[in-house]
């Protein structure tokens, strides 16, 4: 089993075949990278946007950079404490989907589904964006066009994902180490240069006075709070991720849940590290971010203005932390940081698809989507998620600053559900658990699950009142629909079941003859296949029929017809205003109407043709009398295909493909 | 039969049902403002042209206006003289693209197609933009927003034609007639005032004066010759519409060629007047026009520089000629020039699809656009034609100025060819005619038509040359274009004709049996519909097939099954990866290779649906199916359509088309 499939089925919670599953338990070593590289990347645009959101408030605000970190700090392991329940009550693994749907039923779990749909969305964007922000750190040309760059690069990865992504363990599990050791290096030979050799680290942005839009008042000090409770919930966005290894256990190995739960902890511990241990850094080089598009602006110690953002943290402390010694430190730091930005993105690209064959599976998306098999499927999830991607990275032009107001709402939608959905989970299990010790256990969970539900209900809410007006209402707008747009598709399939369902005996009644009925245009080979075809049937009556639309025409037509010996009577429609469909279609509903006990099946030649472009010159009436005739009741329509040698290349290629995809599912 | 037909049949050069024609034969009063709004309605623009090119070499150039209006003025009445001729030898009516093809082969007719669907196109922009400006001079709320005005006015004009127009002589004869009786009273009304009564008359830019960016120096005169050159390629814009009355001529009441050759020398007669009477009126209010978007602009009698264009020649000299004492004449001539430009648009709305179906009927487009009675085949014209026009008007802000750099082209590439084509006519002719004074006549007409042919292919390559860089390139290339893709199309036509004609022996062999598979999914009303229907036919095997996708769901048809009594044995075919697509073909092409000398019939129950998104909810999978099965040999795939409920919405919505339809069809 490849890591892909890992990922799937954390975002699924579902087993594959068991045979397959045991010789690929994931050591905890894998498990981490593999389920982190989400959870991880967020910590480096996170710091970015805490200092972004300060700096409104002017120089006075970014003293409060590091007690935010560390209320988002508390609050992520809070959010850890919460899923180790979890990862106890679902050995099996649940997604949060799942879990929520089991406990609060389908509803909530609608909503969880809808919310998650749209952060994929979010996590791609967002990623990618700042994965491009911090090729600028590198790649100034960039500067200007991150939208087309963070584009290019999301078709890249649609790209990849739609040939099928031949990964391994290392892919995933590399990146993510040298992106923890790139920090930590980082974080340390900083703090060593600056605190045992006395060298005062200076970042470029250190002597930059910033002029905010903001102004802290310390009496009524109302701007400020809110202002805080915004930086609050951009730093929210560390804890995007966290909830995948609870999703995962069953690929760990054994004892899955306490193994599952102590990678848990160690991804905890190491985000909140990397974040704090940033932001520390962050303050003592002096670095300061701003939002220009907002109003802020810097002042350079000589006095010039400065509107133009600065570069990344990770890359500004890159620079002053390695530069002038060891240009390599900073090249790499800001590769892998880049790096695990754009696998980050690549989970989406799993989980997307993957929660939608679930939700079809369920009824709530289109069926044909279910089934995992069909490249169809996965191809229009793909699609789907890279679309909406696009267009919020060219609408927005890559500003992380500007995406992040619409990220978090959904995935602390998720995460307060989820808890309440735990919180019911142990209340239930409470009613029959009579073993005292087993009790306690769960009233402690329970307990872990109340602190948590309460504290992301408020972050929750902290989030979409200061965000709203930013961006979050859009983010609000689209779960909402997605909702109900999912809901109307569950009562169409419910009406149809209704309706199809119940085979009564009048259902079983034989039809007592079949009339066949031919449509000729000219008399050409897949004529006469469409008509020995139906005579291969032996209806009760047979007769070809062709409109009459110009007379020249006709007449070449029904000199063919008596030259060859097909003996089929060969019936001519007449068509006073030159129309081919509704005269066809008059002449079926008078033959359906004569006798209404026999079926009428009506044959229709079609090519079969190579390109695209052939496709759209042969076959349009077909269709449409095709399309009218499904209205009849009492008529069946068969399409005796012709191959034209040029259909040789695309069933070439179809089948070029099967082989690629049998391949590609054997090696899973 | 209405009018729409008779400008229907102008273009297409093609009789109706000759019962229907006998009564509505036209008069020359009525022919005349029906065949000559769009050559009327041009001499709208052609003026403005004229002196926003003159204007490049500043005051100077205006002095030009009324001799390059006399060149045009010679010119029309040279291809008036030209087209005489062809009345007369084809008194049954000849299209251009008819004659052409007729005299100079597939490849000359295929040109001169070309040539003219670009030029409807932008018969379309040009005649819209130059009413929306018209229309600036009583609303000059428009200015600035004249491309989205006039994207409006096409839209417009795509939904009355997609709806059918119901028009009558009188809508096309009435408007004609106002313009020409409002640009006559303002020519006389204005010349009285002037000449008789002495009142000198003041255009709003008289005082100005014109900068340009051309200078004319008169030893070397060059560049003087070269902008002459385009102001007389711009000015024939006013010939584009002369060629209709020709192509009319089975409408005319008898003698048919002697009425229309009148009616096309007054044709030519009214415009001339029409064209020169404006130029001189102009001169003599003293109108100037610029180009702003070329650098030149006015200087007012108080020294400010103005860089945005003037009113219309139109609205200038209504509002000269009678605004002070009588400005109902103004508001009546603007708005007579609006209308018979939007007309001269709408003629392209029929002529466009008319011309398209004609190419259809001879192989050069798709061939389902060549029945005229399918209502598709017009709605993809009108769309086509509708599509392209509104892209011109909005990336050119509806500027006649930028449009008309790629008009006329066409047009005279179809005057040439039509002439060249005559003059292969005559000399075909004269080779078998033996009267003398028929023969004299003859030589008479050759001589015409060749004179015709060397100055409408002189004024060809004046325009080519003096256009070109600046925007007839486009129109060349979109000529291009079309050329090779129709000819793309035929050769493909051509092909499939050759591989699909020569029905032999082998073709007439019948298969030997026919065993049908239903593909089942769950058991519900649609299958057994679908069986029982397969059941009827009575096949020599019948099995019905589930791809065992998801455990439970298949073991809850297996029950369903046996619960119910078709008699019909189900298989289970296994699908390890979760496909259903794949190993259902599996199953079929293995049943073909088994037997070749069988037919394979696969039934496809298919749900029929009221709207467009329930559509997507159901028979992806049946469709990718069927797609796949088209490409196997001996294989016919028949669909058993199920109504469900919510299809009588859509079945409805069919009837009471059809039922408008057939009123339209009756009433013509």
């Amino acid at each position: 089993m490849s890591i892909t499939d890992a990922v799937k089925r954390v975002i699924v919670g579902r087993r594959l075949a068991s045979a397959q599953l045991g010789e690929t338990l994931l050591p905890k070593r894998i498990a981490l990278p593999i389920f982190a590289s989400d959870a991880l990347s967020s910590v480096a645009y996170a710091p970015d946007e805490i200092l972004v959101t300060l700096s409104l408030a002017g120089m006075v605000g970014y003293g409060f950079s590091i007690p935010i970190g560390i209320a988002v700090g508390a609050l992520m392991l809070v959010v850890v404490a919460s899923y180790r329940q979890t990862v106890h009550a679902y050995p099996n693994g649940g997604g949060t989907y799942e879990v929520v749907t089991t406990n609060l039923g389908p509803t909530g779990g609608l909503m969880v589904a809808s919310s998650l749909l749209v952060d994929y969305v979010l996590t791609v964007a967002v990623s990618v964006s700042s994965g491009v922000q911090n090729a600028e750190a590198m790649m100034p040309f960039i500067q200007g066009h991150e939208g087309i760059v963070a584009a290019v690069v999301i078709v890249f990865l649609m790209t990849v994902n739609l040939r099928g992504l031949r990964d391994s363990g290392a892919f995933f599990a590399v990146p993510t180490y040298l992106f923890i050791a790139g920090v930590g290096c980082m974080v340390v030979w900083g703090l060593f240069q600056m605190l045992v050799l006395g060298h005062p680290l200076r970042a470029e942005t250190a002597g930059y006075t910033a002029v905010g839009t903001s102004s802290y008042d310390p009496l009524t000090g109302f701007a400020m709070i809110v202002l805080l409770a915004r930086t609050f919930s951009s730093g929210c966005a560390a804890l995007t991720g966290v909830e995948a290894i609870s999703n995962g256990v069953p690929n760990f190995r054994k004892p899955k849940s306490k193994n599952a739960a102590t990678t848990l902890l160690m991804l905890g511990v190491i985000a909140v590290s990397m974040l704090l241990g940033i932001l520390a850094m962050a303050r003592m080089t002096g670095i300061k971010m701003i939002d220009p598009s907002s109003g802020s602006y810097f002042v350079t110690p000589d006095g010039r203005h400065i509107t133009t953002g600065a570069t990344t943290v990770m890359g500004q402390l890159g620079r002053a932390v390695f530069d002038p010694s060891f240009p390599f430190g900073f090249y790499f730091l800001v590769t892998m940081t880049m790096v695990i930005l754009f696998l980050a993105a690549n989970t989406a690209f799993n989980g997307f698809p993957t929660l939608g064959s679930i939700l079809s599976r369920d009824g709530w998306l289109p069926r044909q989507l279910h089934t995992r098999g069909d490249r169809l499927a996965y191809s229009n999830g793909i699609m789907t998620l890279a679309g909406g991607a696009v267009v919020l990275v060219l609408v927005f032009n890559a500003s992380v600053t500007a995406l992040i107001q619409m990220y978090v709402i959904g995935v602390f939608i998720s995460f307060t559900l989820s808890q309440y959905g735990m919180i019911k989970h142990w209340t239930r299990h409470l009613t029959t658990e009579t073993d005292r010790g087993a009790r306690a256990a769960m009233k402690r969970s329970r307990v872990i699950n109340a602190v948590g539900m309460v504290m992301t209900a408020c972050v929750l809410v902290i989030v979409v009142l200061s965000k709203f007006l930013h961006g979050a209402w859009l983010a609000m707008l689209a779960i909402a629909v997605l909702f109900m747009m999912m809901q109307q598709i569950h009562r169409h399939y419910d009406q149809v079941r209704e309706e199809t369902s119940n085979i009564d005996p009048s259902d079983l009644a034989l039809p007592s003859r079949v009339r066949a009925v031919v449509m000729v245009n000219t008399l050409n080979k897949p004529t006469v296949k469409a008509i020995q075809f139906a005579k291969a049937t032996q209806p009760s009556e047979l007769v070809a029929v062709t409109v009459a639309v110009d007379p020249d025409e006709t007449a070449e037509v029904i000199a063919e017809w008596e030259a060859n010996d097909l003996s089929v009577p060969l019936r001519v429609i007449d068509s006073p205003f030159r129309q081919i469909t509704q005269p066809f279609l008059d002449y079926v509903r008078a033959m359906v109407s004569e006798n209404p006990r026999d079926i009428v099946c009506v044959y229709i030649p079609e090519y079969v043709v190579g390109h695209w472009w052939e496709q759209i010159l042969h076959n349009q009436t077909a269709l449409m009398i095709r399309t009218r005739l499904h209205f009849m009741k009492g008529v069946m329509v068969t399409s005796v295909p012709y191959q034209l040698r040029s259909s040789k290349i695309l069933m070439d290629r179809y089948r070029a493909r099967e082989r690629d995809r049998a391949r590609a599912v054997v090696r899973r």
